[in-house]
C-alpha cells in the first residue's frame, strides 16, 4: 500500500502539543516566500521557449489542461463499490483554488453509470396533481426565463468514511464529493406555474432517465423556493456525468436529490418513500432508529492546502493555509482556523465571492516555525450555526451513520511538510 | 460561400420599420414557450435510456462535453492571417450563457503559437529599477498570498472588422474575442514590494516566454492597483493557450497587455515603445495620426441570442433576448435593449454576478409577434459612460482603426427566425 493510497489508515490519536510557535506568530514579511535568487544564478538547464514556434489556433476547438497537469484528475474508489457503474469519483480539492470547480473535475456519483442522452431525444414530463400535464423538449426549456446561480453540490456521503475515525488519507477522498459551479436553469416554479398546481399538491417526485431511474421526493415548498431545472454549468451545457442535458439543482440539499438526466416530475400529496429515501440516504442512530428526509447539508469546511496529497514544500517561513467552507443554510459568515488541534482559533480571510449556499474560499497566512501542527478549520454560517467537532457530532449521531458528517477535520502537519489525517481527542 | 460563413457580408442599410408590435408588447404569459404536449403524445421514437447501463466513474479522470455538443467550439479565421501561429480563434458566445466562460472555450490570440512551457522549468525574473532583483519559480509564486477575481479579457481588435460596416455574420466572429474567467493570482504589487522599487520607477515591461517574446509597457500605477500574476483560471491551472503556467491579468485593459507565458518583468522610468505599442495596438485616426497607449476597453455589449449563428426556432410568442455587457471602467450599471434599431429603448434585467470589470449577463423578455425586428443593446457603466452607436464612434475615430470598436451592434431578426448582421442609418 503506497503512502498516497487513500486506504492508508491513520486512526491514532495525536497528542496536542504545547508551545506551538505558529500559534503565536504574527504575519511575517513575505521575503521567506520568494526565491530571492540573483538573476545571474538562473540554472542553465531551463528551457528557452522563445526559440520554439508553438502550435497554432486551429489545433483545438475545445481546449484542455497542459500535459504537465495530467496528475490533476478525479480519482475513483472502485475498491469501495461493486462496480464502476455504481460508484463515485472525487474532485481533487487540493489541486484547485477559488470557488468555481472546473467542469472536468466535478465529482461523480452514479447508481447505474452515465446515461448518454442526446438532446434531440430529450423529453421532460410534468404530470400528477396539475391542471395541465406537459412535456417539454430541450428547446422548450431553453426558451424559458432563466437565471444563473452558483451553488455547492455535495453528496450526503461526503466524509462518510470518517464517522469511525480518520480513515482516508487525502482531502480529495475525505471531502472530494463536493463541487461548485455556476448553473444556468429555469426556476422549477416557472414550470409548475405553466402546468398549474392542484390544491392538494404538496410533494414532487423527481425521476432520472438513467437505468437506476433515480427517484426522490421533494417538498413543494422547496420546489417553489430556489430549485432550478438546470442545463448549463459554468456557461456550457452540462457534461454527461453531471446529467446532460438537464438536471435538478436543489440548493443546499444533499446531491442525491439533484436528479440527473431528469425525465419526469410528478406532483403528489405525500412523499413516495423510494429506495433512496428509505434504505439509503437515511442516518442510522445508536438506538437503531434512522433519521429520514435529512436533506440539508449543514455548515462544513476543510483545509485543502496543505493536506495529505499536497504537502508543504518549504521547511518553515511564510505559509498560506487555503480551504473551502459551505453551508446549506445560506452564506458563510466566518471561518476560524486552529493550528493546535482546536485549542486556539484565529479568523481566516474570506476571499472572492461568498455566495448563498456556495463554496467559499478562505486563506490563513502565518509564519510557520517548522514545528508539528494540528490544522483545523471551523465554518460558521449566517444562521449562526457553527460546524461541530467530530466528538460533538458522535455524541448525538453515534457512529452508525454514513451520511451527513460535517465534523471538523484535523490534519497533522509534520516537520518535513507532510500531512496526515488524524483525530484529536 | 455558405450561409453561416463569417465572411458573408451584410452591409446593406436596413430601413427602420414603424409599428413594431414587439415594441409595444407587455410580458406575456409563458404558455407559448412550453410544448403543452399531452403526455400520451410522446413520440414513440424517443429512446428510453433507463434500459441502457452507462459508462462507469473510472472512465474519465477529466471530463468533457457530451458528444452531442461537438458543434460548440472555438472557430479560427485562418483566412484572415498569415499562419495559424499568428492568428485568432473566437469564443462561441452564442453557445454559452451566464458570466463564466468555460476554460475550453476561451478565445485565443497568439503571435507565435502556443508556448508549451512546463512548470518545472518555469522562471519569472523581476529586475530593473528595484532594490533586489528576484527570480521566482512556480512554487515560489504559488506560496504567496493570492486572490480570486473574475475579469473579462478582450482583445483590442474585437469587433475590429466592423469599423467599415457590417462585415461578419455571427456573434462569435464579431464579438468572440472576449472571455471571462475567475483568476487566482498574486497581486503584482506583492512581487514589487518583495523586490523593492527604486524612487525613479514609473513603468514596467512585461515579457512573454513565447517565441514572439511579446512585450508591453505597463504604467506602475496600474501595476500597483489591481494587476494580478495569475496561474489559475476557474480554479485549475491556466490552459497552455492562455499562458500556462503564468500570465498577467490587467483588469479592464486590452488583452494584448495580459502577457502570457510571462517570463520577465523589468522596472523602468519610461515606456519601452515596443512593436506592440507602436506599429500595432494603436488607433489610426482620419488625419493620419494615431492614438497610442489606449489601454482601456470602454463599455460594450452584444445580444448573443438570437444572433446569426443562433436563430430563433419559434415563429412568434414569448422570447428571451440574452446578451453580455462589460466595461473596463468598472461595473455595468444598466443595459438597455431596442427592438427597433435604436428608436425606443427598454431596460434589460441583469442576472447573476455584476462584478467589477467582468462580463455581466442581461436578459430581455418580450412577446414576439413574428414581425421583423432590429435588435440592439446598449451598456452603461458605473462611471456614467454610455456605449456609443457606430455612427457616433466613427465621427471621432474615422474608419481607419482596427482596435477599440465598442459601437452598438444591430441584428436584424427576420420573420423566419434567422438573424443578420446589419447597420442602421
Amino acid at each position: 500500500m503506497s503512502k498516497n493510497d487513500p486506504k492508508r489508515v491513520h486512526s491514532r490519536r495525536a497528542v496536542l502539543r504545547a508551545g506551538l510557535a505558529g500559534g503565536a506568530a504574527a504575519l511575517a514579511p513575505l521575503s521567506a516566500a520568494s526565491a530571492q535568487t540573483n538573476p545571474a544564478n538562473l540554472p542553465p538547464n531551463v528551457a528557452d521557449w522563445t526559440k520554439m514556434l508553438g502550435e497554432g489556433v486551429a489545433a483545438r476547438p475545445y481546449g484542455k489542461p497542459s500535459k504537465h497537469e495530467a496528475h490533476v484528475g478525479r480519482r475513483d474508489v472502485s475498491w469501495l463499490t461493486a462496480s464502476p457503474q455504481s460508484s463515485v469519483s472525487f474532485t481533487p480539492l487540493h489541486e484547485i483554488d477559488g470557488v468555481i470547480t472546473p467542469n472536468g473535475l466535478c465529482f461523480e456519483r452514479h447508481h447505474a453509470g452515465i446515461a448518454e442522452l442526446n438532446s434531440a431525444d430529450y423529453r421532460l414530463m410534468l404530470h400528477g396533481l396539475v391542471d395541465k400535464p406537459l412535456i417539454f423538449t430541450l428547446d422548450d426549456i431553453k426558451r424559458m426565463p432563466r437565471v444563473n446561480r452558483a451553488y455547492f453540490c455535495e453528496c450526503a456521503a461526503n466524509s462518510g468514511m470518517e464517522w469511525r475515525g480518520a480513515q482516508l488519507n487525502g482531502c480529495q477522498y475525505t471531502h472530494g464529493m463536493v463541487h461548485c459551479v455556476m448553473y444556468t436553469g429555469v426556476p422549477l416554479k416557472v414550470l409548475l406555474n405553466e402546468a398549474g398546481l392542484k390544491p392538494k399538491a404538496k410533494w414532487l417526485l423527481l425521476e432520472g432517465g438513467d437505468s437506476a431511474a433515480m427517484t426522490r421526493s421533494l417538498p413543494l415548498a422547496k420546489a417553489l423556493d430556489d430549485v432550478l431545472i438546470a442545463y448549463r454549468m459554468n456557461g456550457e451545457m452540462l457534461y454527461p456525468e453531471n446529467g446532460y442535458p438537464v438536471r435538478v439543482v436543489v440548493p443546499g440539499w444533499e446531491a442525491n436529490m439533484w436528479v440527473k438526466w431528469l425525465r419526469r416530475i410528478e406532483v403528489g400529496d405525500e412523499p413516495w418513500h423510494t429506495r433512496e429515501e428509505t434504505s439509503k440516504y437515511t442516518d442510522l442512530l445508536e438506538g437503531g432508529q434512522a433519521r429520514r428526509f435529512t436533506y440539508l447539508m449543514e455548515a462544513k469546511s476543510v483545509i485543502t492546502n496543505p493536506s495529505p496529497q499536497a504537502p508543504l514544500k518549504h521547511k518553515s517561513g511564510f505559509t498560506v493555509l487555503s480551504g473551502i467552507a459551505w453551508s446549506g443554510r445560506g452564506k458563510i459568515a466566518r471561518v476560524d482556523v486552529s493550528l493546535d488541534g482546536g485549542r486556539n482559533w484565529r479568523t481566516a480571510k474570506i476571499d472572492g465571492p461568498a455566495w448563498d449556499k456556495a463554496l467559499t474560499r478562505f486563506y490563513y497566512e502565518f509564519e510557520w516555525d517548522g514545528s508539528e501542527l494540528l490544522l483545523q478549520s471551523r465554518a460558521m454560517d449566517e444562521s449562526g450555526y457553527v460546524q461541530p467537532s467530530k466528538a460533538e457530532l458522535r455524541k448525538y449521531r453515534g457512529v452508525n451513520s454514513i451520511y451527513h458528517n460535517n465534523g471538523i477535520q484535523t490534519w497533522q502537519l509534520h516537520k518535513n511538510g507532510e500531512v496526515e489525517n488524524v483525530e484529536v481527542g
